[in-house]
């Protein structure tokens, strides 16, 4: 039987490394030897196109005995492209066909299948434009802010007590801060009072010198600062005002101003899935007046922009969720509202300067209206444009549809919860270092270069449980993961309060509000170091990407041609010895075994410790 | 047959009237006629006492044909005695027996019994010592305070936002004082976290110029004010200390001297009947330390207070209320500290010269326990003792038990439930004039004298439902419920916010904060006018009382030799005409028929409307 070889991530085989431009040619070679080889054909479809299926003879090398190569072009347009090969050979006097795809939907090794019909093809993303973001945005660090939980500027006017700014009708305003978060139910277990520590905008100002000069952090990401009925603000009121609680136009502008002025970044949460029932738009509880809003009104300039299953009381809500109406984004009176050129939501959010856009639930908005609103910041060069997704963003499926998010016009960069994923499962052990390197590359591969250097990285968010609590509160771990995320291709995004050691499960513990005075020091010390380092370093933020590992630890390499960067963990709790003879690489190295053997063999890494190497400055050992 | 005829109510067959002092005589008078009497004997029974039922033969009256008496010295000691009469007759050549006894258990017109073992008798209250009050509290118009919600001095210095004192860990904070109260509760049922208003001592110091120069109260009457876990504060934690969300020792020094300075008077909350689960003395939550406490420690001074079934989970709670442990009041230690002469709680708060005290729960407080106290507090001549009792507590049995309340040593005053009951049913249609007079008689007759003149009257309380409320937010039904307080026997204690239209059933919705800056109008001037008068009329202070009524009216009237007062409320939906011969009396009334006639015939009274009549300032009516 042939002896058949093909890895996607080796140039070797696949020119060039992950995906492509449209229009760009993709040379495929494989290798067929140790039998009486008739021919191998490239199958490839386009998912998106009429043509189907479309079966290439590749040619036998002449260079290089017993390998068929062939040159794709990429001509049918964005989208992914799904390929495998069909070797046909001679043996016992007759004629087989052998298969050879993917081993589980992800590129590198592949596998042989006897039966056409059953082959997972491998497959390449083709995109239509690279995704060149902002000049500011890759070198930065971000910081992730949860409004109502991180500074409330009245506590340090006033000491006597609690101070909250504006709040709300029938709300609870927390009595410490170092208090739990809790949700108040009802006895439907909705929410009967919204909770508030009072967080708000000034608070923010008034940290501009912590963030930058003690943390180091260069941009903020905002959660919702809309006005809204919820601590967390993704119900929204109004899209117009800035939430009373929080603030007002003059203090935001504030905001915009001080973080510019110190050469810091800031972008808002753009909620446009759905809004708070008891929106100006919807109004269940008519406290906009009784004739306002679609549930109110069917002559409503907004009754279109909802799906009502009986009027006004039936209707359709985001993962129905009653309290959050969803919006028809199709509407285009509603995409006019969101991000037309006058008067829109993004207009006049715009026009103070901010630096760009978090999408709350890409998936549950169409690509055209995605591209709508990156066309509308297009017209910025300073604006980035980044969804949430929490998967691969370049193989999602939404509602039956393969989505466009990032293969150009779309986003310019994703929430990037699958690196979180891998780094807790290594530092849990519950992800073998081997499955990191392939989950990494499988990433690597499938987003645009451009796209995979954008992402937004996080090791936890309002969303998740804390990093602290993940990694069952050893500060080590957190260090191990800040470091990872720090060396990771994309742009970090620290959740407030991590390295000031808040733990917590999920939605709300995850939600303290930050410990000033009390925060803990080995993290803000962690903290501080990745983010000196990765300023530092700028391998780390344009270089490309190598991971490795061993049978207990994993290594990630950032080279550019100044030089390299490493960075080494050891996610065990025993002290381990790197063996260079036993590191693997998902992908090519772009040093030299020599070299590796040189740098690494025999260096010894304490438990939950990590080897950070420099090229540039030297070797240095990180913890 | 023969006639018989016996009316507690009327001095021509009882007299004295009502209680009696332990030792002096009562002579009972009978009219028994038209048919061949034998005799009449007066079987009377001591509750308490080893004597049994006595018979006495009455001697027939020279003066008065049908008529037979006896005279009967109280001299087993106080509390009470029942009796009842039996009448012997010839008749067809036999001779019967018949008895007369009370028609439900109250006094008044009796009614004939055929058979001695199915007599209710008539009952008679005698007390011990005259329960002479302070100088200054019968004059009193009181106000309550539930001080959560009453007024906190930090907004009036800070108008951005909610402002409190020393929030406690982990409670919840009412974003405006508009807020509904909500009880914030967990899975169990049980509160999760206590919600605050933030009310203050000095925020009530700030509103002493509106309690005396606005409303015209004189005294105050405080719900608890010690440190305590709940906003309700019946759940102490520490008796010795000032709630510091309230203020501290010093404010409340300077609340009693302000309030003294203004010639006004405080009571405060003695909640001596349990304390809170996390309190000093028990403990649960390890707050006050690990080895603190009854439920720590099993050799904590505070051990013995507690039943424990098994330490240290399991133990006998107020109502079963898990939160709210019980207290041992026989144990020696616990009195002492309550109520010993050095140190203790009530030595160190009367030290602050307050007026006195309102037992919490007095039902759960051992005769011996409240005579403690009171014993304590008779070394002050200043200081009144007041229990709550919602029943009439010349009857009152618990826990199987006849309590001496009343017969002095114990409580000067009981709260006035009974009289509440009595005006709601009144206004509300649930009672007839009739019986209403039936039941104040009722009263008058059980309670001495000088208790009757001290209790402590309420149209609604932080226990019931708003008096607004109640009336079906009739505000006119309002203002003669504030009348027939202020009428009554008895000291009125206006519950805060009722003058300002606070609205609301049962807690938590009793409980609203004080809507400064919105009062409703026509309440404010109704308390107001009635205050007044009660200032003004001192008949209605000391005088004695005549209820009396017509099918569809009630009428309350005072008088001293002074002149009198007379108050007669419509609770109809319609304009009455007054017919004084339709007008009854339960018990001697001092106006000839000729002047009730003159002053009352046909006087019209609106819908809702009262009646207001005062000897000395000649005839007004009052609406």
């Amino acid at each position: 039987m042939a002896r058949i070889y093909y890895n996607s991530w080796f140039t070797k085989y696949k020119k060039p490394f992950g995906a492509v431009k449209a229009g760009k040619d993709v040379t495929f070679r494989i290798q067929a030897t140790e039998a009486d080889i008739q021919g191998v054909k490239l199958v490839i479809r386009y998912e998106n196109g009429m043509r189907g299926k479309e079966y290439y003879e590749m040619s036998p090398s002449k260079s290089e005995e017993g390998f068929f190569s062939f040159k794709y072009k990429m001509n049918q347009g964005a989208g992914l492209y799904f390929y495998y090969f069909v070797v046909k050979e001679h043996s016992n006097g007759g004629t087989f066909r052998m298969y050879y795809g993917s081993q589980n939907g992800h590129g590198g090794e592949g596998r042989f299948y006897g039966d056409e019909n059953t082959i997972i093809p491998f497959s390449i993303t083709c995109y239509e434009q690279a995704e060149t973001p902002p000049d500011w945005y890759r070198e930065s660090i971000f910081y992730q802010i949860f409004p109502d939980r991180f500074n409330n500027h009245l506590h340090e006017e006033n000491t006597l007590g609690v101070n909250v700014l504006n709040p709300k009708a029938n709300i609870f305003i927390y009595g410490q801060t170092t208090d739990e978060p809790f949700y108040v139910k009802g006895e439907d277990g909705g929410i009967a009072r919204w909770d508030f520590y009072g967080g708000t905008l000034q608070g923010i100002i008034d940290k501009i010198p912590y963030l930058k000069e003690e943390l180091g952090v260069t941009a903020i990401y905002l959660n919702p600062i809309f006005e809204a009925r919820s601590n967390h603000r993704y119900d929204t009121s109004d899209y117009f005002n800035i939430d009373p609680m929080l603030g007002n136009e003059r203090t935001f502008r504030k905001l915009v101003n001080k973080l510019h002025e110190n050469d810091m970044h800031i972008i808002l949460d753009g909620v446009f899935s759905h809004v708070g029932k008891n929106s100006y738009y919807f109004n269940a509880d008519g406290s906009y007046g009784s004739d306002i809003g679609a549930s109110k009104n069917q002559s409503s300039i907004y009754y279109d922009w909802f799906k009502f299953i009986h009027w006004p009381r039936e209707y359709k809500s985001w993962w129905g969720i009653d309290d959050l109406p969803e919006i028809d984004k199709y509407n285009r009176g509603f995409q006019e509202y969101i991000y037309g050129d006058v008067d829109s939501v993004l207009a006049k959010w715009n026009s103070f300067n901010i630096d760009g856009w978090r999408l709350d639930v890409a998936d549950e908005l169409p690509d055209e209206f995605i591209q709508g609103i990156r066309k509308n910041l297009d017209t910025y060069p300073e604006k980035i444009l980044i969804g949430e997704v929490w998967e691969d963003a370049s193989r999602k499926i939404s509602y039956d549809k393969r989505r466009d998010y990032i293969l150009g016009h779309g986003l310019h960069s994703c929430m990037n919860y699958p690196f979180r994923d891998i780094i807790l499962g290594v530092l849990n052990g519950q992800l073998k270092p081997a499955d990191a390197a392939i989950q990494l590359t499988t990433l690597q591969e499938n987003y645009p270069k451009d796209v995979f250097l954008n992402n937004f990285n996080n090791v936890g968010t309002h969303d998740t449980e804390r990093i602290l609590t993940m990694v069952g509160e050893n500060k080590r771990k957190v260090n191990l993961a800040f470091g990872l995320m720090s060396m990771l291709p994309g742009v970090p995004c620290f959740y407030y309060g991590d390295e000031a050691g808040l733990t917590g499960g999920k939605d709300p513990s995850n939600r303290k509000f930050f410990p000033w005075g009390n925060e803990d020091e080995e993290l803000m010390k962690s903290m501080k170091k990745w983010i000196n380092i990765r300023k530092r370093e700028n391998a780390i933020v344009i270089g490309d990407f190598v991971p490795f590992y061993s049978d207990k630890l994993l290594g990630v390499m950032r080279f550019t041609e100044k030089g390299y960067t490493m960075y080494v963990v050891n996610p065990t709790g025993v002290k381990q010895k790197i063996w260079s003879d036993e590191l693997n690489f998902t992908s090519e190295c772009p040093l030299s075994y020599e070299k590796i053997r040189q740098i690494l063999d025999e260096v010894e890494i304490e438990a939950f410790d990590g080897y950070f190497l420099s090229e540039r400055v030297g070797i240095e050992v990180v913890r």
